[in-house]
């Protein structure tokens, strides 16, 4: 559908022209060098055409978008098992993540909370030979494309400065919710959060979730009833607490990440990832979000 | 699509033989009555055809699925002026609705918990002239139905034993979210969930949110955006604090009510009902969540 | 000691001067008349000799004040039965009081916060025949002062725009830790609250605290033992989240009202009160808490 | 006054007899070990007269006994600063001390949670040269016995498995909090938690608390104004989310630890010290309370 094309140059038009484009995190110092004026976006449809515009082509840190490609190797690695160590729930709560974590015993709400990746990482240490190699290999094999790597000075940033991490992986631990020592799953999470990208790339990775479950290579990781799952997680859980606007305003399942990052998709019919680093005061991209709103209303599809 | 009926019929049997049928619900007197025997399940599809099985022509009590009519009559009369006296995001917590209350300074969560139906019933009676007459008329409207109608006896039994609901009133009116006093905003709350109706009635009410705004009777209340917000709310909101875990299992929007009701939808596809007593542990229906999972399981279908 | 007289004086005068005397509750209407330049102060020590400084004949609303001497009353009614109803434990919270009830089934942290004192006086209104007439009658009893009376104006105003009240009531209530209907208890407990004395008139009635449970009339409602815990409450609970910020910088047993009033003793040498009604954003009167803690510094007394 | 003597003895007696002893604390695997039937109790007057009766001579791990001493040494070291870095107000909750440390931006409630402490170890870390040496020779220098030692094996033992330590830590760190790196404040902490005393040494030490800030051997560390503040902490703050009912029953300013020790005093009368290594279910020890509260009901004597 050309009209893909059209859409998108209209929707960055439009959105380019913001004057409130939030503001850059600046917790993680490596990240707060970024230029907010920074706007890319790329679609790939189910017939593998793809469209992008802007600075689609230009890499950035993923950051928590790392958490459903955590997810995903996961599942495919020891499928429901994986619910033992953790829920699927919403966390809906801005500001007290460990909180939660101590009035469940060690046990987080979900796999996209920084709690719940954690755990997830911890899981991998155990199932992968290589952690860190086998991860990225993963992430390139789904997407077919091996230029894909960790920016090392993210994850080093990361490392030195991620004091509420180490909080919460010694919580965790504390409940005996963590096998290996906080230190090895720690330096394997500040490496999968480090992975960078464009959107063109975004796009080809979570094809996969677009399509259930085949993805662009046509090697199978994931089944339809596990895509099923993950769509269904990105959709209550990907935002933060922002998860219900999202829903509400987008109707998409996605995830978004501190770098700026937003990905998207619509079961069968497209994948989508917006790149602007402003954040709104939930931690989401202001742009990208105001983007997404744009693509399913003016095209009239959504999930709903 | 004649595989529905053979669908339901299979499903029926193979959940009427569960030996845990979860627990009726005891806190409201007029309810704890039920048998837990009765299980019924009734889906209607996109092109007006109907299916039904066991005790889906018997009516039972809706209850907190009409805060999706309430919702739905509200946005319809006042549109998005809604979400300045409430949020949409789940709530996220099994047992501090109030604490979040005062967390949040009287912003209900979202418009699915009591506390939110008690803001919209708030606002309703500012739009309505005779509300309770106009809520009961708009249910009937929607559905092509006039036998459905509330139930006087459970409104009564709710009135006189709904401390918890009291409290929330008292406690939004002390944060300035109320207009009218309490007693008139709770009476006009307890009629609303004392809507009675059986599955086959559900289904027909819900069309409208599963058909894009268009209800049975071809008038249209919701434009199309609203109804994916809408469904956006049930699918983040509608089962307390196991919403994750329905998107998870089932991947449907819904509603679950107290009475042991669920009514679900596929937009553009179905709209499904269930009605089995015993809930489970968050108050959901315990075989109805199950009937539905196996559904889009065995289907395929689901909004992933 | 005719020392105190001087102390008090030059105290008086000190604090008469500060330009920051905090700010009169607003939330009670008829509270928020009252003139902030108001400061009396009034000590009766273990011989009966008083000491009084500026407005210390003048009335004013003891509010949470009374929530000592209900629980004094109860106390000497049914003795530690009374802690099956409620806690003795601080309640640490500036904001969610609420959410603590929900988190402990409908049992109040302590007496001394409002939650509790409803509790209280459902458990008088079970053994007092005359509710508010009894109540008046002990505190005119104890302190000798038979003018001590209601303001039924401010009794009023609470019962119009007290809806916090009635909403931690209905809670309490759908825990099942309220005998009597929410109505009742709360028309008592606004009476209570509503109780008018001046700082001379307060010291008289906290004299029996101060004295082992000996009133100034001789008569004894209260055993050595019972004492020591009502003064263990109002150190660790009396002054709502600032009870340790009282201890630290005081180091006496008190009770603070939002009338602007505050009661404090030491044991067996003198009772203290003031009134000044602007209160610091803990709720409790400025300049009186700065009058105490330059009196126990001054002095070199306190209990520890 | 030789009545201590009779009367330690008698309380000793029946309370040596009590079947139900508490449960030893199994979380830290080096006192896990300690048999439950150990029983001891020490008392100094404000005349230097020593009392004491059962194990009172055999040295127990004090635990959190030494927040009040680190507490102490900080104070006389930088006065009122102390009060930038954390509150003096009680914290309430059994469960989630994490939580009100994320509510509150890592300002610790109190310097007698593990949180504050943490925080006056940083601070002493900046203070003291020798800061594990010092603060040993502090305590020997109070009580005039340089016997006293750290028990390297506890402070081994909790650095090990301290994992919710170091997630407090780590968390006070992302609030900017903490000055010095984790592992350096915690080497500290642990230490200091693991010193190790009889009871008849710990009245020694304690004695500087009861009697306004002049020690055993007559050097001044602390004013009296300092002294009252230290006294008021113990108080509201001494006993977890315990201390209402330790005032309650006790009423007497102290300090537990897990290790089962008890300190407490009445000031300018008495010192008292009680060990039993069995912990109620809030982790105080369950006979040292009850000793306590027989002691001071026996007695008369208490602050109230």
């Amino acid at each position: 559908m050309s009209d893909y094309k059209s859409i998108l140059n209209k929707i960055h038009g439009t959105i380019k022209a913001s004057s409130d484009k939030g503001k850059v995190a600046d917790y993680i110092p490596e990240l707060s060098k970024i230029d907010i004026n920074k706007l890319g976006i790329a679609l790939l449809d189910n017939e593998k055409n793809s469209y992008s515009v802007g600075d689609a082509q230009e890499k950035f840190s993923i950051q928590s978008i790392s958490k459903v490609l955590l997810l995903s190797l996961a599942f495919s690695k020891i499928g429901d098992a994986l619910w033992e160590r953790m829920d699927v729930e919403p966390s809906g709560d801005p500001f007290n993540h460990l909180s939660l974590l101590e009035l469940e015993n060690g046990i987080p709400r979900n796999p996209l909370i920084n709690a719940g990746a954690i755990v997830v990482c911890d899981i991998l240490l155990e199932h992968l030979e290589h952690p860190k190699a086998d991860f990225i290999n993963y992430i390139r094999a789904i997407s077919g494309d091996n230029t894909i790597d960790y920016d090392l000075n993210v994850a080093d940033s990361e490392k030195k400065t991620g004091f509420g991490n180490y909080a919460a992986a010694n919580l965790i631990k504390s409940y005996g919710n963590l096998n290996h020592d906080v230190d090895s799953v720690l330096d394997f999470y500040f490496h999968s959060c480090s992975v960078a990208m464009n959107c063109e790339q975004l796009v080809k990775v979570f094809y996969i979730f677009m399509n259930r479950g085949n993805c662009l290579q046509e090697n199978n990781y994931l089944n339809v009833s596990q895509v099923k799952r993950i769509n269904a997680i990105m959709l209550t859980c990907g935002f933060y607490d922002e998860a219900g606007e999202f829903a509400f305003e987008v109707g998409l399942p996605g995830k978004s990440g501190v770098g700026g990052g937003i990905v998207a998709l619509l079961p069968n019919q497209f994948c989508v990832a917006t790149w602007s680093p402003g954040l709104n005061e939930k931690g989401n991209s202001k742009l990208g979000m105001l983007a997404l709103e744009q693509l399913t209303t003016q095209t009239g599809l959504s999930i709903f």
